[in-house]
């Protein structure tokens, strides 16, 4: 078996997926406004040989439950959100290995600000950056931003491929290799004839510059998505190097990777691209039966009501309009029913209600928790890997940095006894320490295709 | 005489203001792009009692000189430029009370994602967080975003003036006193009642959201502006709580002070408000003689090209059609003449040359240079307070980190000894360091205005 790849899952704000275990005594999880919670978690990520922290992010609050973010605020539902960019350089001036997976909307930003921002990261970091690409889900985003609302789920789409189109060409085009000379002799710092200027007239973005950043470690950031519509799968073959995956039922995560690993073969990418992580939660401890008294002390502290404001955000269902005890079979929505098919694979006789989803939801989201002991819990992580051909996981956590310290200290240590856990980092970037294929996007990956055709004489 | 108060200048580049100088052995500036340049050079200016690191920042190339950015990069003349915002949070871990004042261009990002970030990061750094507000000066920065060109200047003031509105709304009223209530009994991590849904609908932006935010130590950062012309003056005199102000001539600077003071008193403002940070470089050693050597060796590697590169974005003026010993009171042009008068000032009878302003310009950009051993330093400082009103000193550098470390190391304890100098940081924020007058902007203030306001109602 290849060596079980793990990231942590968090977001600039309280509780993230772990509905109302703010109130846990020995979560710190409100402390996330100051830099010492990140950088406490950094190091302790480091320590257990994480490949990187992936950071979720919205832009607008959950408002879809009761019509309004009230529940949301009550609960501390992903509000307040801070910006997750700002986390990543204090993080990184912490660490030397982990990367950092940012996720950043596309929405609302122009592409020639948003490059120049990671690739200040990927320079800060000496190439351990990484771009969760993201259309937002939120229209309360879309208000914010000053929309009426957001754009059709396909026009979404249409624009991040166009968005992708610029932004390579900002990161792999505009600046050639060899560009910076820095020859003190002639005075000359950038050779300006191997400086390309980017024109662009697209249907939804035009620019006519140079990129304002000399070529980073990895120049465009290792890239992530987590699609799971058809037209996201689509998007994620093309463009993805990491692909995310939120589900609770090993036979959705397997049907989905092996969609994506096809379409992405026939697109002519790398055998075995995109690597995929899927959403998991650990509730762990020294033995079986600790880990089983965690869980039931966790779960004392559990928000239905904050579990249903996210579920309604996420599916677009006002689960306000029902009852606890409602069957949610009965509930008619695209997305919902796909949260509940997982949901009823894992017990298919099973006549799911309202209040069941949301306890099943309130700590790890659209995830599996699972809990037991440390040889428990490999034996169930390398089940998951044998029968779905994941690659690794993004862990949420229950109750944090507790939730992470229990992996590093007890999960580790016995899968590197197994063999399936690597013990050291390997040199060099993010992309580098992943694939070990080099720095850079490789030359199978559609983002490669604009380096060095310099379109555009200077001026 | 009240204590001077001294900020660093720099910018996320090579060489900043100083054309050439990268070529100087001692010089680090090259290696702005690693987290350990800010992290030394932050804990540095701490070390020297500093209230702040003053960031510059474009989102452009110079490309007036030559018609083209041929000549910035090949003098590394503010281009590469990085994203200045990504240098702060590792900055922050690094000290525990240096400002950190944060130039943003208000152009070409909606003010709900600014806010969100502004706020993340007063959130890190515990308050140390400030903003030079600024519309951009280069339409190279306007095709990189999209645009044809810059709005006509009076424009952009009138699009600066909405965009404060909206951030007010969004830092101030947006979010109560006691909106956080953490009640763990109750469950209720914040009050709804005060959390308030911001309305904007006006002629350059619109937005329907609350702030993404819960409040952070000074609420809305502290405010800087550099505003020379007429309607900046009426700008900063409204909105700033620092002013920089760049001139090399104290008659200048000192007229600009007097105006600035009248108008900020016409509307209300707090006494001696806004305070005003002059332009300078210094230049020192132990010795006057050393210090005059060290000048010496350091105009040996200036650029003129660089220069007229720099001078050529900030005035508009093509300076490549002119030869080097033309003189430029011949050249017309309104931004050239404030540049070229505030020159001649300080030496009216003299025919000043293209080459003879480039050379003023290499150390300093338009600021003053001046050279000396401390107490003569010490002298200068004092002289130029009294003569002109000036509250304290943005300080370029010549060579970076030696520019600022010789200041901490000879002219601080001079300072010191003579009383016009601290000894040690007051207590709280960058704005109760500053004013020592609290931590949230005061009631004089036209930013004050709409706290407690809710002229909304939730939903």
């Amino acid at each position: 078996m290849a060596e079980i790849r793990l990231n942590a899952f968090d977001m600039n704000c309280v509780s993230h997926q772990a509905s109302g275990l703010w109130r846990h005594p020995r979560d710190r999880s409100a402390a996330y406004r100051t830099l010492g919670y990140w950088t406490d978690l950094a190091r302790l990520l480091e320590r257990g040989l994480f490949d990187g922290l992936f950071l979720a992010d919205v832009l607008g609050v959950y408002d879809v439950y009761g019509g309004d973010p009230r529940a949301a605020l009550r609960n501390a539902a992903q509000v307040p959100v801070n910006d997750p960019a700002m986390l990543v350089p204090a993080m990184a001036a912490a660490t030397a290995h982990l990367g950092f997976g940012l996720t950043c909307t596309l929405s609302y930003e122009h592409p020639y600000p948003f490059a120049r921002r990671m690739s200040t990261l990927d320079h800060l970091t000496d190439g351990r950056i990484g771009w969760n690409i993201v259309t937002g889900y939120l229209n309360s985003a879309a208000k914010g931003a000053g929309k009426g609302g957001q754009a059709a789920y396909d026009t979404r789409y249409e624009i991040a491929d166009e968005y992708m189109q610029v932004v390579y060409r900002l990161w792999e085009e505009s600046w050639q290799d060899g560009a910076i000379l820095r020859d003190v002799e002639r005075g000359i710092f950038i050779d300006p004839d191997r400086v390309h200027r980017i024109v662009h007239d697209g249907a939804h973005f035009s620019l006519d510059a140079i990129h304002l950043c000399e070529p980073s470690a990895q120049r465009t950031p290792m890239l992530y998505q987590a699609g799971a519509s058809t037209r996201g799968r689509d998007f994620a073959s093309r463009h993805a190097e990491c692909v995310f995956l939120a589900s609770p039922s090993a036979d959705i995560v397997a049907g989905g990777i092996a969609d994506l690993r096809r379409r992405a073969r026939a697109l002519g990418r790398h055998d075995g691209d995109p690597l995929i992580f899927s959403l998991l939660t650990i509730v762990t401890g020294r033995t079986d039966a600790e880990a089983q008294a965690k869980w039931e002390d966790y779960r004392r502290y559990v928000s239905l009501e904050g579990a249903l404001t996210l579920l309604s955000g996420w599916t677009g269902i006002d689960f306000s309009r029902y009852a606890p005890d409602d069957p949610v079979r009965h509930i008619r929505n695209d997305a919902i029913h796909s949260a509940v098919d997982a949901l009823t694979v894992q017990d298919p006789k099973k006549a799911w209600t309202v209040r069941e989803l949301a306890e099943h939801a309130a700590i790890g989201g659209m995830g599996t928790t699972i809990v037991g002991g440390p040889e428990r819990i490999a034996d169930l992580l390398e089940d998951r890997v044998v029968r779905t051909g994941v690659d690794g996981f993004n862990l949420a956590y229950a109750v944090t940095p507790e939730s992470f310290g229990d992996v590093v200290d007890l999960i580790v240590p016995v899968l590197q006894r197994r063999g399936i856990y690597k013990r050291a980092y390997r040199p060099g970037t993010l992309r580098e320490k992943v694939f070990g294929r080099g720095d850079r996007l490789g030359n199978d990956h559609p983002g490669s295709r604009v380096r060095c055709r310099a379109t555009e004489e200077m001026p």
